[in-house]
């Protein structure tokens, strides 16, 4: 119904009033007399039709009054708060899952660290080289408090499973990955601290970042405890600080009087993180009381500390020469640092252990709708697991798509990996030395192309992967262990794969 | 505060100008010079109210374009379709939880697939026989963009328990059954793909559909894998085209010399699924290679691959007699195919088992508050597991309700089966041949009756099951080979069950 | 665009004509003849603008129709309830997350429950005491139907570790606690049911409370069944009523013929519940038939029923004396009924098992930035897994707390536990008597301080503790039977806690 209800007979009776008086006024010369009677006439008219206009008038700004336009744009503002996640619940996503066939249409092995060099980290390229559904599904919850103060909560599960069965109770491994608070905005947090961020609980660093391509983060630093992120030094140099804590469980222990005890202890990581333009420093001094304790195999002593450095750039071109992104980084650990990735989640590293690791990607557009990301990621790494042992490995991978349509693009990965692994001995692994190659081709469907970062995909895909055959011997239970599974092998198959 | 701040000293000189001229105006007869001066103050009244009221209007089209009602629209419309589920996050659930008792206080035997036919698919009606908890939860993101393609992501975590205690992580089934995204509304998809969808991920198919009162799918088609809805291949005809793994893992394989040797392999589906008018038809091929080493016990040989189709129809009255709806369907298959129901989900079957399904349900209104919802499923089923077996059953179910108030309806529901099971001593099992009967009444709340659909319910319900007392012989491990349960059976119970 | 296209051309001609007119009507003296044509000329062009005007009037009044403000005001109210969690879906957690870390930087023994005391309920202060990550994620759906009725669907997912890494599969406990249908605003409950809310499935009941600061609920009764809330008996008499199941699965048997032999049955709790003002009295019996076959240990004889009560006081000043809040409770039970705070959870207590439980605790501020919340809870329970056993312990616990700026407050807790503890040899543990302390001061960040329930709060501790080292003798397995953990014991750590 109208809000003007009282608006149509009042109209009505004012028309038809001037019409009247017009009807005269529109008639032959008159008499001043009847000149000015028409005029009275026609001024009580237009008289009645102010008031009556006026009286609209209020009408219409009570009833703006009433919409209260400020309040309308800050309730829908607060709404949209709500639909866009900025404030309580939202949801993100990280999921893949797919069929991946070797050429008799059974399962085949998989995964980017199915080669030797895996063990210690050598990825290889992921696409068209899956075999798992891996899903993480993140609920946020954010609140802004009167002060301004605002605080986001966040629970991660995650499960990953390789069989292809909806129901999976059985092989489930479905668990909470994170689950902390951190607070921003706090009024009482003044100079330095002004843009500082504080939280505590189980959490992936904010700060750590990956290749992509080869599904290996750069650094992934992860575990419980809490921090403080953005404490500004400078202009241009603000600086993180964190201590996270890692449980290392169960592990054997020496001791010829105890066989069979085990140990337990807690990994505890101190971090400096700076980021100074586009430099990133990270410092890590890791502690892990009694781990020395453990048994190692050999005489070799497992590492009770640790230390570990990564600097990085984080560049807005390729690499100078183009449009487009890279990342460039450099670690360095030692002892229970020495597994440069992974911070603080290896307890078997000896005291000598020592790692440096380089990793660079670069992200650009060779031509409108020629998208091309090249990735080295490389390490030497000695005195891992056993003393004089040495995991040598580098990664060349390139992945190249062409944008065909709005919703379709092809896309091609290569992947060459060298290793040169000589594990003394270590967990019954043999020392080999050779490489592996990966060629793939995905046709892949997309709800808009359009750039590296653009999911969901639903690709198809063939891979043909060869390796020398030595790489076979390092392990018998590893993927290319497997007796079926010997080189110059096709695998096939279907995946999705998305985040939000 | 108002957003017209000038109004009221304008309206209010305005209107004491006016009445100051009215006064005169009403005065007694005049001179023509003294009408004339006085018309002329009138006028200029008039004049000055008409510029007070353009200004006015002028301030109240400035506020209405402010608010801006195409954008206004736009916003709202935005967060309605998140509130409503089409943008953004959502949530949908199945879950039932309750108590089935035996008469002395304790929990009871249950579950519509207790009977020794359940084993193969036979179902009784589930109204006052389910004895667990189990609860899906699906969380769905659904993402449009720019060029106007909609993308959907779903998960599925589902979980079952039997136990009334609140914290159950000993007995958790907790499992991620569904993950997968599906693309629809692609702009470069046009002729006979303008409506498909695309899809990859691990789900339930899409037209799957079941017999509701007996817990039983029709058609169950589930896995990893990926394929095309809707492809329009005339005005009344469209198809489906996908193909789905599943895991056989780890089954005894035969062969002299490995005892203890498992095998595992996928069953890979093949699926055309045609909907041409109300009438559906669908055609599948499966594929499991190896599966014939499969150890099954005997001589027979378990079958590597199969064949299945179903011809179902979708009526949109009772059975053409009355208002209401009906479904029918005929199954067969054979080989991997022989499971009719949960497509190549059965690695046992041997490579002649061959199954016939028929399923029929229709609902109606008997009369305003009465409704009646009857349905059959029948199978016969032979050389399944060994050779010369037989499972044949045949289920006739009614649910009747009468709604007695907006929040109260009487429900009751009557289960025949009868069966006649020979299967040739596979796992130890015996033939028995008999029928099982079940009678419900079940006092039932729900905030709004009026359908077959309209969940949440809240139950009572106390039900009476009897047998022949030769099908406690079928298992020992089974519902009816429980030595306290043996026929003649009273249950009580109480229970939720929703969906949304 | 405006929505007024036509407004300036017109807008410009009225004032272009008025200004000619006001131009010749300002001028000499003139003529009468002049005079009137000037008047009939400007009422003219006032006739003019009261036409424009008018138009403008219309065509506002419809855009403010089309803006149909009840409309916008139903959507806008519509979409604020779901971002207001009063509609569709919500969230809600309870997570805490954490290091507790002992002077050697390992992982310390802890949680409220951690002396001898703590195995039958008897808690110490929760501060600085808590090693684990634990989470409940619950998720709400509320629905409105036509006819005005409500329901509530919720589900919660729970998960509780104790290791620090953030991939837990293996320690995983998450499970579904919760899930659950109520039924609110039924238009056909009437009279003593109009208020009334019903509910079935697993739940927490709804009003169950605790002492927060010790981590004890005072009551928690949980389970599978079914019941009634808000049954109105009178102005102040208020009444619940339900029925809970829980499960006692797969203990021993007495039965010199069988040895091994395990049963399980069903704990039945009728419950009513009384609200009379600021009183509460609940009033519990408990069945669990065949539970007295239960293997005991000895000659005594296992419940198979109970009886339970409890008196408590909800004041809402502290104690009388202060602003603030207090509550009081008295807890009596026999048989199954002697597990007095998680009701019928206890399948090992006797029949002659009896508890008396007193629980008290308040909050006040002090002074402006002051908060104080001290509490006592205390037992006497006999007969309760062995003739003759005793269970005595007395717990006095006070946080306090000063708010020192917006976002920060340094908290403190005082705990002090008494305990004669005397099993009669029960699972092989000794008679003690001791008593216990710990100390803890907490640097707590907030987004904003100002309250006792006020969160999410992150906080670093230190801990000092202490007791009688006759209390390490009680139990070889559990925290102060750790050799490593002997009293005069420092524990440091940070967590987050919060709830929403």
């Amino acid at each position: 119904m109208s809000r003007f209800p009282t608006r149509t007979p009042l109209t009505l009776a004012v028309a038809l009033a001037s019409l009247s008086v017009v009807s005269t006024a529109v008639a032959q010369p008159q008499s001043l007399e009847a000149r000015l009677a028409a005029l009275e006439a026609r001024i009580a008219a237009a008289e009645q039709r102010a008031t009556a206009a006026e009286r609209r008038a209020d009408q219409a700004e009570a009833a703006l009054d009433a919409l209260d336009d400020a309040d309308l744009e800050q309730r829908l503002a607060d709404v949209e708060a709500h639909a866009d996640g900025d404030l309580g619940l939202s949801l993100n996503a990280y999921a893949r899952s797919g069929l991946l066939l070797d050429d008799h249409g059974k399962s085949a092995p998989g995964g980017p660290y199915l080669t030797p060099a895996g063990s210690t980290g050598g990825a290889v390229g992921r696409l068209g080289n899956e075999p798992d559904t891996y899903v993480e599904t993140t609920l946020n919850y954010k609140q802004r408090f009167d002060n301004g103060a605002r605080s986001h909560y966040r629970i991660m599960l995650a499960d990953g499973v390789t069989t292809s069965n909806d129901w999976t109770a059985d092989e489930s491994d479905l668990n909470v990955r994170q689950v902390y608070a951190q607070f921003s905005d706090l009024p009482s947090f003044t100079g330095a601290f002004e843009d500082a961020k504080i939280w505590a609980g189980k959490r992936f660093d904010r700060d750590n970042f990956d290749i992509h391509w080869l599904d290996s983060d750069i650094i992934f630093l992860a575990g419980t405890g809490a921090g403080v992120y953005d404490i500004r030094l400078s202009d241009a140099w603000t600086t993180n600080v964190s201590l996270y804590g890692r449980s290392f469980s169960d592990y054997p222990v020496t001791g010829s009087d105890s066989p069979g005890l085990t140990g337990s202890t807690d990994n505890l990581i101190f971090t400096l993180n700076n980021h100074i333009g586009d430099w990133q420093w990270m410092v890590n001094g890791l502690s892990a009381n009694d781990n020395d304790e453990r048994d190692t195999g050999s005489e070799a002593t497992a590492a009770d500390s640790g230390f570990h450095t990564m600097l990085a750039y984080h560049g807005d071109s390729f690499f100078g020469v183009g449009e487009g992104s890279f990342k460039a980084a450099a670690l360095y650990g030692r002892g229970l640092g020495a597994e440069v990735k992974s911070l603080g989640s290896d307890g078997n590293l000896l005291d000598d252990a020592e790692t440096t690791r380089l990793a660079v990607y670069g992200t650009t557009y060779l031509a409108p709708r020629w998208r091309l990301a090249p990735a080295v990621l490389a390490q030497h790494s000695a005195d891992r697991y056993a003393r004089g042992d040495s995991y040598d490995w580098a990664t060349f991978n390139a992945r190249l798509a062409n944008e065909l349509t709005e919703n379709f693009e092809m896309q091609y990965e290569a992947s060459y990996q060298w290793m040169d692994l000589d594990p003394q001995g270590y967990q019954g692994h043999n020392a080999v030395d050779g490489a592996y190659t990966k060629l793939t081709v995905a046709p892949t469907f997309k709800p808009q192309v359009g750039g590296f970062w653009q999911r969901p995909e639903i690709r198809l895909f063939a891979s043909w992967s060869d390796w020398d055959s030595e790489l076979n011997d390092f392990a018998g239970d590893d993927a290319l262990g497997d007796d079926t599974f010997n080189g110059g092998e096709w695998t096939f198959g279907t995946q999705m794969e998305l985040w939000f």
